[in-house]
């Protein structure tokens, strides 16, 4: 990514911190250990590539609404998925980008209710801010809750929770990559397009950009997982605990995933390519998740 | 209520059960044990107060449109806290309408998803089914997620947890009282009224009779929480246990108790004879509500 892109990735980011401070309740709202449990989560960072592609994919071709609310909504329901995720009953993490999770900083009840209050969020920002233009509205929330339903991000969650510590088949594993990761990207991208009202070929177009770069990202943190337990253990990943999991690099091998890697990288930018406009920041950022080293 | 009348609950209780079945994703679907579980805890019953609110309400005026979508999708939600508040870190309850848990008869994860999934389908339904009327659609969509938010009920739950075995102020019983259940029933009867394309008169009265309603409910759940359990202690319930907890008994006595559920009855009567139209069974319903026994 060129210094200019660079530079434009920094904008959108920083774009997403001050929705996400504009658009959360105060933290002194009440309840305020809800609310503040609420900002906690969405405070503590992490990269926003889930705004950053509802921001960029709205700006593919001309629009006049202002996207923001649908970034940060999306980003509320990124992060109650986290709070969720990280639950002792779930994969019992305590820390979430080095940071207590949400539930060692509060406590189990307020994640929990913290998590609903955040996915509840989504809807709230969405159906506020664009109910002026109540088809953009549908259509946004539409997207947003098919793409975090049942059957696809709690779907995937689902059969990933329950394989845990299991060898998983590829059908499985395609499953959980597909939705747990995948869904949410795809949404977040098609969110964006909706802005500028596409139509029916470049919604489809959008939707594969989304489909493959999901691909690509699950599958290039599968091999970061693996080459970074590799350099944390000091020796060869034969068939070590890494390898046990539910993880691309598993079942294909890291030459295997890497291939696989870069073919949906060159699948996704090749759609973006296609569907036109200004993708250029897309592509080149599709690009850098591919080969990224963390 | 007269026969007729009762047979008019019995037709929208089947209406909703009905519904229940068919809008829910088949227990079948992928990932079964999520969807068997979303199922599970929707199927176990229960007296559908809020889907019957939604019914009841569409049909105070006149309206070509469906509104059974809008009914599940509020029964979903209304299911989605019951998951969450029986998790072993919230209220750890073992039974649910004398039913073991979502969390018992599954597992913890798999209730802490089930939940997540029955919130987020609430918005699937009502994006998917009332999309040809989008400004209907969005208002549905908004009337409910305000309603379950982090102001409103997951607030009225958070003070709930937080309070939990103290005795609280009169301030914040109100605040639980009307949050944790009123705001639900009221977004019930008002996204009901939405199908006959309400003026803001006729939306602030539904909001009073819901606002009364849930009062009343609350009130007489407190009433019978206690005098259920002075029969099953078979002593006066002077200063036990059940007293100890948040409600409107411990701070005003039962008498006080029960002329608040009478007062507040009367309003929601009285808000609902002003609004007119075909109102005459929802007065019943909540004269039924004020004086139930169980």
């Amino acid at each position: 990514m060129n210094l200019l892109l660079k530079e434009k990735l920094v904008s959108y980011q920083e774009r997403a911190e001050a929705g996400i401070t504009r658009f959360l309740p105060p933290a002194m709202t009440r309840p305020q250990r809800l609310h503040a449990a609420m900002r906690y989560s969405l405070e503590v960072g992490g990269k926003r590539i889930r705004p950053v592609l509802v921001l960029a994919a709205s700006e593919i071709f001309p629009s006049n609404l202002d996207p923001l609310a649908a970034a940060v909504a999306v980003e509320c329901l990124h992060t109650y998925t986290l709070i969720h995720d990280d639950l002792p009953s779930i994969d019992n993490s305590d820390l979430r980008r080095g940071q207590p999770a949400c539930h060692k900083q509060f406590d189990e009840p307020t994640a929990v209710l913290a998590g609903d209050a955040l996915l509840t969020y989504a809807f709230q920002l969405l159906s506020k801010h664009y109910r002026a233009e109540p088809d953009l509205a549908v259509a946004l929330i539409s997207d947003l809750a098919e793409a975090s339903g049942s059957e696809q991000l709690i779907g995937g969650q689902m059969e990933d929770v329950a394989n845990e510590g299991k060898k998983v088949d590829a059908d499985t594993l395609k499953f959980i990559h597909e939705n747990k990761t995948g869904a949410l990207l795809t949404a977040a991208l098609t969110m964006g397009l909706r802005f500028s009202s596409p139509d029916p070929k470049q919604l489809q177009l959008i939707k594969e950009v989304g489909y493959h770069l999901g691909m690509t990202f699950q599958i290039v943190d599968d091999i970061l997982d693996v080459t970074s337990t590799q350099e944390v253990m000091g020796k060869p990943v034969g068939n070590d605990s890494a390898l046990e999991k539910s993880t691309y690099v598993a079942l294909h091998g890291i030459e295997g995933a890497q291939k696989e890697a870069q073919r949906h990288m060159r699948q996704a930018t090749g759609a973006a390519e296609t569907l036109g406009g200004e993708s250029l920041f897309l592509i080149s950022l599709i690009k850098d998740l591919a080969n990224r080293v963390q």
